[in-house]
């Protein structure tokens, strides 16, 4: 049972075979079960197997080529919507157009996917999360056709893993490099070359280094892959969409 | 195997017996593969075992008796503290006082929370998600010495159920009501009522409505758990918190 925790990978590359029905409903319900807050499922899943659709996500997703090829993508998204609906309809005065509580619906849909994609893991299909969902909210919501109250988060694609294109294995941190006991104790100097080097030192990573004309693996994730100006622009946007979804920010 | 996904429930109720250290740091090392934006890990995970910080942490939780009672109780924090460390160690400009960053770090200690509640329940452990954890960050962030950078995002309880007290089985809406099929098909004032009507006449929700004097359970939701004025005056302790902790909010 453990080992499957710890060799576990993404996978980005699946054969054309699709998932059949039966089996995605059984394991989006039971993934359901997984804690939420209140008991409230402050969630939705949109299940997309359209072609047409999916190369409707693919720009909003800066065009990766998983959201195109694997036979399933779902798009996990906070959903305040179907539990104001349900206040509403039973005179119930609902307040939750703030941030703690968007806070609270961020969390319950990525408990609901991680635990989806834990039983898809199970079931011998490949998973690969695409992190940009909360880059291009508003485009993502234009195409799903998302009411207000609604904010996509995570969006995983599914299907069954190409065998001529295993996953390689993920790479971690040592376990100390993140538990502290009883109190954060900060890091040194000495603690984060002690934590890093390993990772440093793979060859994958190497290769990185070299392919983008860097100096050092931290360059590549702040120069390249994840640069100030980049994060600055999505967060502006992220915030508009919060904004433009319902929700309102403490003044 | 997807038997247990969909009967797992959330444990409240602990035996005396402590946890083994090796066993704790072994499902703490498998949840790490869980999936991480980029391969970046941007959590840490504060373990309390100490009595003396488990009253502490009370009123920061507002003293729901699983953080005293559990053997262990689990902080888990959105944390670009490290990464920022080592960039700044690598000569390497970090950007990532920012929103969206921010974002990506509570869904990656999310998905490793989550991963670490599964693992633990597959090892016949139980876990209680204790969802205040974003409520009082400021009092939470003092407790554990947190660093700027660092943010409360959830805690978890762990401990052996104890079979004395058997938790009572979780109830869900059906599938219809969470899944959507290509586009999101608002949902219609029979759909809300065919959803939630189930949920209502459970003995345990009809028990709520009596017990807190309403007249529907949503009331019990909006006007006793989570009433608006109570939500405003925490989100606003989370902005300022966030903004304390050393992330800038776009203008």
């Amino acid at each position: 049972m453990m080992k499957y925790f710890s060799t576990r990978t993404t996978v980005r590359s699946y054969t054309s075979k699709s998932i059949d029905p039966d089996l995605l409903n059984s394991m989006l319900e039971a993934a359901a079960h997984a804690p939420t807050t209140g008991g409230m499922q402050l969630y939705s899943v949109i299940v997309t197997e359209d072609d047409e659709m999916k190369q409707r996500l693919m720009p909003c997703h800066f065009n990766q080529p998983m959201v195109a090829s694997a036979p399933v993508v779902l798009t996990f998204c906070a959903d305040f919507n179907r539990f104001v609906k349900w206040c509403e309809l039973r005179d119930a005065k609902p307040g939750f157009d703030n941030l703690q509580s968007l806070m609270s619906a961020v969390l319950d849909v990525t408990i609901f996917a991680q635990q989806f994609n834990t039983i898809a893991e199970m079931q011998g299909l490949g998973c690969c999360y695409i992190g940009t969902t909360t880059y291009n909210p508003q485009e993502i919501a234009q195409v799903l056709h998302l009411p207000p109250l609604v904010m996509p988060v995570i969006t995983l694609t599914v299907g069954y893993p190409d065998p001529q294109n295993p996953p390689t294995p993920t790479e971690r941190l040592p376990l100390q490099a993140i538990v502290h006991h009883e109190t954060y104790k900060d890091y040194t100097h000495q603690d984060i070359e002690n934590h890093y080097i390993p990772k440093e030192e793979l060859e994958v990573n190497k290769g990185f280094v070299e392919e983008n004309h860097k100096q050092t693996l931290a360059q590549v994730f702040t120069d390249v892959r994840y640069p100030k100006a980049v994060n600055e622009e999505f967060s502006k946007r992220l915030v508009d969409f919060i904004v433009q979804s319902g929700y309102k920010l403490p003044e």
